[in-house]
This record gives structure tokens, C-alpha cells and sequence, in this order.
């Protein structure tokens, strides 16, 4: 139930950090902190001894707030040379295209988080087959992993945050009707290497145009892409 | 500077989840906000209308608290058929050794994010090769992402984490005295693959034994083991 946060969360700032320039994507995290959560007390912002980096500190019990990007969990199910897709039936992207996926929870390892998210968003219950894709988007502070999955039983149908589950030949992905940046590059990733005949695991950064809506497919770029 | 607080966050109760049942590791997460950090108002527990697990829930302002697992990122460095390792100079594990790896911090990939700390803790510019291993410690709420590097120069020397740094041939990495579980586990599958002669991208979890110490090879199991 918590692919509703998907790619919506761009708790960051713009300006480009002088500490690593070096990246086209670096941003300048401003905590986002103002009252301590133990004590209830008022944060300031300040570099703890030590440390290097701005974090919002409590004023009263001196407690740090380290932030850290998110882990979004899904499942590219393949059955019968086709792959299943939810139309969303939520904000953002409400009304298109994406594979099931959502926030890892604590206590749940990646495969199951993506086993979850599937069953929650296509009633479907699926085997993970390998990892699959490793997509991170600093900009907003989210890392995709993305399994190959299979059907356990030829069932599926929308869950609660989907309007309409369906299976589709690679010839006939929506391509201009994707949810999210991070599903386009997972399935041209994904097509690629079916054509080439030989499935790899793909790591890469997506670098987000600042103001992109989370669907443009030329609202990003894709860098350091690995294979394996 | 953040990787002091690998392995040392278990902020999860331990009682089996009645829901996924089916993990060894599963365990419950206890949301641990006691006040609100956008308002100071004080928090209760409640499940969120359409959700199904329990939060944190500010009693003035609405506001809902996600916890989620971290990512731990770092690097695998390789120099003349040999691995660099860290000794620690900090808890947990004080004296034992480590691949350079710490927390993924906001606006960094998770490339970046291991290429930094290998500046920070063993000073050495390395640039990465290829992502090597993800593996999910659902108990900590952490997930280790590994990736093969190469030193740009042949310079390296401890930063103030270490006490220590060292190239090791497979043969003599010191395997009774490495500061965590994912590092045991990174060593061997790479210690494997170099011997079998191919590189793999592994997936796994690491199920940790409650109340095992971080270091302790005997306080886990690994599941779900996938090679690509």
C-alpha cells in the first residue's frame, strides 16, 4: 500500500553541491526536520563533530537526523513472452502504465517487499526469478530494485491501487504511457536483452531534470549503466 | 563518515510476524516516533485508513512517519589479485576488518555513495567496475550494495574510521576477524567466483540469529541465494 509514494517525494535542493561536482545529479539534501522525534524538542541544522554534512540536530537531547534515500521494490512478471503492467489508479502518474512496485518496509527483504507489492497492486502471487535492474535517482532520493518474477497460477487482477492489470507483448508496451522514468528504462532494459537473447543485471543512475513530471520520458538521462 | 552506524541500528522488535510467516528473519517493526517532527505534537500508533500496517501518527497534525530500510553501500576494491580491507577505529566491531562501506546519504547514487566512503576510509580514488552484490539484512532494516572497484592510483591509507588498510590476497583474507556478517558473505562469493573463474552479480539475504553479534560468522544463514 505504499507505491503511492513512488517518485513523489523530492525532499531535496536544486543548487549542485560543491562537494561532489563531479556528478551532473548532486543535490544538496536540506534536512527536513524541525522537532526532535524522541523528545519533541526543536531542531537546528548544524555539522555534527565528526561528521561533514548538514543535519538537523536537536536543540534539547542533542539527537542527529540522518535522512537516506528510499528503496523501491518491484516485479517485472513474465508469463507467456508477455509482461504484466497496472494501469494506476493513484497519484502521481494516476491513469498510467507502471509494473508493480512500492517502498520496502522494515523487516521484509527486497524479494519480498516486490513479491508484496505484487500481490497488493495485481492480486497476483509470483516466484522472484533473479534480480533484475538496480535503478537509482538521486535527484529524489529513491533507488528502484526490480525483480524478473514469474505467476505462480495464471491469476491476477487490480488491486486497490490499480485501475486495470494486463499482460503485454514487448511490441506492445505503452511506451509513451509509463507511470515512472525508472519503469521505461526497466523496460527498454528489459526488451534489449530479450532481443539480444540474453538477460543481464543492469545497474544505472537516472538523472532527473529538476520540475520533470515523474512520467516525461525526456525528462531524464541515464548514466554509468552497468551489465553483469 | 556515516558507515559507524553499520549493523548497529536493530530498531525492530524481534516477535515473529504473524503476516510473513514464511521468513525466518521476519520480524515485527515497532515505529519508534514519539513526537512529530513537522509540528512537536506527540505521536500515537494507529493503522492509516487504506493501509495495513501500523505507523506512527502525529494527534495534531495528521502527519504519518515511514520507517524503511537503509542502504549500505561500498566498494570491493581488486589490486594485483588482491582485496583492499579496513581495520576499524570505531564501534561496533573496533579492530576488525571491513570492505569500505557505510550509509548511502541523500542526493548520491549508490555508486557514488561507495566510491566516497572508500575516499573517506581508506583515502584512496577508486572508480567502479561493475555492482557485485545486493544482500538484504531484513533484521537491521539494512541492505548491502557492493560493487568490484580499482584503485586510480596506488595510494591508499587509513581516514579517521580506520586504524588500518591492507591489501589481501583470497588466501589470506582474515576471515575470523571480519566486522560483519555481509562483509563474510560479500568475501566468500567473490573468493568463489574468482576460483570457478566468472563473476557473478549476487542476490541474497542474510537472516541474522537474534541477539548474534555483528561479526559473528556463526550469527546468520544465507537464503535465497541468485547468481546472474
Amino acid at each position: 500500500m505504499s507505491s503511492c509514494r513512488a517518485e513523489s517525494n523530492p525532499d531535496v535542493a536544486a543548487a549542485p553541491s560543491a562537494s561532489s561536482a563531479s556528478s551532473a545529479a548532486a543535490t544538496v539534501h536540506k534536512p527536513n526536520v524541525s522537532f526532535c522525534q524522541s523528545c519533541g524538542g526543536p531542531t537546528k541544522l548544524a555539522v555534527p563533530e565528526g561528521e561533514e554534512k548538514m543535519r538537523a540536530v536537536c536543540t534539547l537531547c542533542g539527537r542527529i537526523f540522518y535522512e537516506n534515500p528510499k528503496m523501491v521494490v518491484g516485479c517485472l512478471v513474465e508469463h507467456d513472452a508477455k509482461v504484466l503492467l497496472c494501469k494506476r489508479n493513484i497519484q502521481p502518474s494516476y491513469g498510467l502504465w507502471t509494473l508493480p512496485a512500492g517502498f520496502l518496509e522494515m523487516g521484509e527483504s527486497a524479494a519480498e517487499g516486490a513479491m508484496r507489492e505484487t500481490l497488493e497492486e495485481a492480486c497476483a502471487e509470483v516466484e522472484v526469478l533473479s534480480p533484475f535492474a538496480q535503478l537509482d535517482i538521486p535527484r529524489i532520493g529513491q533507488s528502484y530494485i526490480i525483480f524478473r518474477a514469474k505467476l505462480k497460477a495464471p491469476h491476477f487482477s487490480p488491486g486497490p491501487e490499480s485501475l486495470e492489470c494486463a499482460l503485454f507483448s514487448l511490441d506492445d508496451i505503452p511506451f509513451d504511457s509509463l507511470a515512472f522514468s525508472s519503469i521505461y528504462v526497466t523496460l527498454k532494459m528489459y526488451s534489449e536483452d530479450i532481443k539480444l537473447g540474453k538477460l543481464n543485471f543492469h545497474y544505472a543512475t537516472i538523472n532527473k531534470r529538476q520540475g520533470a513530471s515523474p512520467s516525461d520520458p525526456r525528462g531524464f538521462s541515464v548514466e554509468n549503466h552497468y551489465k553483469t
